[in-house]
């Protein structure tokens, strides 16, 4: 019987209960942000004692389907005072699911303001231990220690940098990949910040090698796994990703017609030499220098992360994704993909969202605080940031927090988060969603890249994809691996005994956004939330189709809502 | 004719237009608010190029009524992002209203983000001059050379210090006193920010020996005048307010039963060493050091402004108030007053807020950036809010902003404005005022002190006052005046030449109200906007009359608006 763990941060104690039956087809997305609904007064400061960090494996969590290992992190957002939710790939989901973990749940805060180290052993046993001298360590350092001589085959290690002990706005949740290596993020909206509050540095989960779920009917569940597995392998998205990573995607993004490469300070959407941080040149670097392409999760068949080492052939940091490249790179003029793979590997150890990051730089060379392209100046400024100091407090806290310190009118956020690298001027479906998602700017909650049809098109566009992703993030799946509806509703179906449609998957995508919009709505967020930044509308990119702004009207992007 | 200027900062242009006659019973806060409810658009960044700062004389301004010459300043606030009326005494009011100046709305930025001062001549002549050497400087130091040779008695300079032109969240605008000295500032809301925004460094305006204006009804008004300054000069408060100025009230809140004085960040609400905060001791000193009592405007009958010296004799700062010393002195645990009066000193001259201030330096000091108490090192942190380093951004940021960077979740703000020194959990009118006040929380918005009474009378007293108080930073007078609506309504009636009932000043307090309110919705301030921070409600103060938290039904606060 799946079960819900309650974490009594307050009394440092760990309660087992039977996971409701109501919650029995929810999961990651759904779930956690269903419980953040229900049990967090909307308008409780995030880093309050009585706030609640929870976490979640996916409907589909514990099982061999591909990319099924995702494990949703959910709370009200230390950065943008919204309902969050931020998943994660690495080992976590499919350990969490596998022990009939449907979700955990933190709440409270140690007294002594101390940090601890929650250890959850195979049999539901739990124990606390002081941080002790993993306080102030990175993310590195702090997972090897905690998974000592066990490897990430039989254990997960949770844990937040310096930027969560701190609590930063812009502080991400780290989990480790199958290596061992801290590097998947659940990395927006500041839930580091949120753990951190919760007197947590880390919590390790051991699922001592246990079995996958089994389905309610195996045969079915059996075809349907094949299926789709030759399904995205026959992907040809699935082959570039396989090869060259997200960032493969560098060569269109920076078309000279579609202008979507978020540069200096979102003021230009392209730069002339974006291919040197491009997938195919990381791989070509990658045949000299022994870099590979690794999966996030067991059981992956795409393996879209980059392992990238330097010149001398040692690792620089796994992972190192697009929006990192965009963001920390392009946006602040920087070309050099080494010095970009070592602010990953910084972030990634002091536990920071790159993209909120690369945004908070990028307002700050805006106000002269150090020039474009200095790549040098970023590496030191991160190292202000792990060390707590003025300035690193003030680039940690995020885009809108930066801004302020510096004065900065021109705020690339949308309900608080930092714009990822997708341009709403030229590809204005992601307005849309970014107006609109209640995770505020964020790609994943809806990614659609159509131009040239109309702004009804577009609408229905973002609108269908941020009810599919909704579903997505709450079966646990990768949106790389491209899942449908009908893809869900076979898998749903078949592990849990029930008869799902299509439209049922649409109807759950459908119940966690307006959840999540409600949320926001009690939590204070009015019409003004579903703005983007003025100079959207205000800066036209100069592409070779024109000059385009930001000029969908408010009246189509309230109907959004219209499926209610 | 009255006339409106308006400011083309982009072209450094000023034009002169008639007022519209739908103005001509506005003044102060009322058209203010007014014009920028109709002409900012809500959801524009405050920062941004087309944001607008406008400011305008009372409409009883240039007459001699007692204390009537406030002036207010208006815009989107870029500390809370609603609609900010800041009202200030000082020499502004009198000299608009008897120029024929009905208000000044400024638009626009310079293209090369110089700073600049803007000279209005008493013939309506303007010319804008490079700030040069002026930029940096404190207020002090720039309102003395823009004085020159003249007085306070001809010309008024309205000017920002270097808060404003970092454009800090808590950046005040000066004006200077009778006798010539920047210390009287519209300070909240961080408009000295938006002024910086704007490109201004200072506007000098000269009124030429100007006379009053003219009544309407001399007999009634002149009858009016004599009757009004009879009830002033006979109020008990008056006399209190003349002897002991703003800070004789510290004996009162710091009683046991009443613990409204805020100590250590709003934990406490009671000190013991209160009394050598208070203007008793004040005045004693003075008697030693050669202090005294002055009037922040010409005609001011009360006179409660605190000039203060050291023990030298050496005047430290003027206009020493209740608020500076509670928040900047009290809240931070500091009894000594000479240091408090040097801290206010350095704020007027820094240009900032000593209400954010003081709340900004108590998350700090919960946050152990610096031991409470250490007004050494408030001071010294003051020095890097002048110098702009990334601390002193932090700081100068306000409340709110150095909350999130040192990841405080007790944040003693409404609307992201700092609490005043005035307890809602046991003065609980004061919380209702907080929460509903389109101000934020601003005890100037509608102080209520009564206790012992039902939450219904409570909310009725928070309401008429709220209405009265924006007639009368319509009208320009000082709330110190005490002016109840029959009072304003004669005054208008006989200067306009109008038949203003009492009911014709509530209506327009309820209009202000009503306006400022619905900016704010367009803003995207939702319910949530009117909570109180959750500590008012979860930590009990101790007082002679029991544990006392803020407990009012969120039901009984939304009631306030019932009045539309």
């Amino acid at each position: 019987m799946p079960k819900i763990l309650r974490v009594d941060m307050s009394r440092l104690r760990v309660s087992s209960q039977p996971a409701p039956d109501a919650w029995r087809l929810l999961g990651g997305r759904a779930l956690t942000s269903h419980i953040v609904a229900d049990e967090v007064e909307p308008t409780l400061h995030p880093l309050a004692r009585d706030a609640k960090l929870v976490f979640a494996p996916g409907l589909l969590g514990g099982t061999a389907i591909t990319t099924s290992g995702r494990a949703s992190f959910g709370g009200r957002s230390p950065l943008m005072g919204g309902l969050k939710e931020s998943n994660v790939g690495g080992v976590l989901g499919h350990k969490l699911a596998k022990l009939g973990i449907k979700a955990v749940i933190i709440e409270g805060a140690p007294d002594d303001g101390e940090l601890r180290v929650l250890h959850i052993a195979p049999d539901g046993g739990w124990r606390f231990e002081r941080a002790g001298e993993l306080a102030g360590l990175g993310n590195y350092a702090t997972c090897e220690r905690l998974l000592g001589g066990a490897s990430s085959k039989t254990r997960a290690v949770i844990s937040i940098g310096p930027a969560g002990e701190m609590r930063m706005g812009a502080a991400s949740i780290a989990v480790n990949d199958p290596e061992g290596r801290p590097t998947r993020h659940a990395a927006r909206g500041g839930l580091g910040a949120l753990m951190g509050a919760k007197g947590l540095k880390a919590i390790v989960i051991d699922d001592g090698g246990a079995k996958n779920v089994d389905a309610a009917n195996p045969a079915a569940f059996r075809a349907a796994m094949l299926e789709f597995s030759r399904i995205v392998l026959d992907d040809p998205r699935t082959q570039n990703l396989s090869r060259y990573g997200t960032a493969g995607v560098i060569k269109f993004v920076n078309r000279d017609n579609v202008h979507s490469l978020p540069v200096k300070n979102h003021t230009l959407g392209t730069m002339t030499t974006a291919d040197l941080l491009g997938g195919q040149h990381i791989a070509a670097l990658g045949e000299e220098r022994g870099g590979r392409m690794l999966p996030c999760m067991a059981g992956c068949i795409i393996k879209c992360a980059i392992l990238f080492n330097d010149a001398r052939g040692e690792q620089t940091t796994t992972a190192l994704e697009f929006e990192t490249i965009g963001l920390l790179g392009a946006n602040l003029q920087i070309d050099d993909i080494d010095a970009v793979a070592r602010m990953d590997r910084a972030c990634d150890d002091i536990g920071l969202d790159t993209i909120e990051l690369g945004n908070a730089f990028g307002v700050a060379m805006e106000a002269d605080v150090l020039p474009w392209g200095d790549w040098a100046g970023v590496l030191r400024l991160l190292d202000e940031v792990r060390a707590g100091t003025p300035i690193g407090r003030t680039l940690g806290g995020g885009t809108a927090h930066a801004a302020r310190a510096y004065g900065v009118g021109r705020v690339p956020v949308v309900k608080g988060q930092g714009l990822p690298a997708w341009e709403p001027r030229t590809l204005k479906a992601m307005g849309i969603t970014y107006a609109t998602s209640p995770q505020g700017a964020d790609h994943t909650a809806g990614l659609v890249t159509a131009r040239g049809v109309t702004p009804e098109t577009l609408l229905r566009l973002s609108r269908r994809e941020q009810q599919i992703m909704a579903a997505v993030d709450s079966a646990g799946l990768c949106q790389f691996s491209n899942p449908v509806e009908g893809d869900m509703a076979r898998f749903v179906s078949a592990l849990y005994g029930v008869d799902w449609t299509p439209d049922d998957v649409i109807a759950l995508g459908r119940r966690v956004l307006v959840e999540e919009r409600d949320f926001n709505r009690a939590a204070g967020f009015g019409r003004d939330a579903d703005q983007l930044p003025s100079f959207l509308r205000s800066e036209p990119l100069h592409t070779s189709e024109g000059d385009q702004v930001f000029d969908l009207d408010d009246a189509l992007i309230d109907a959004f809502w219209d499926f209610e």
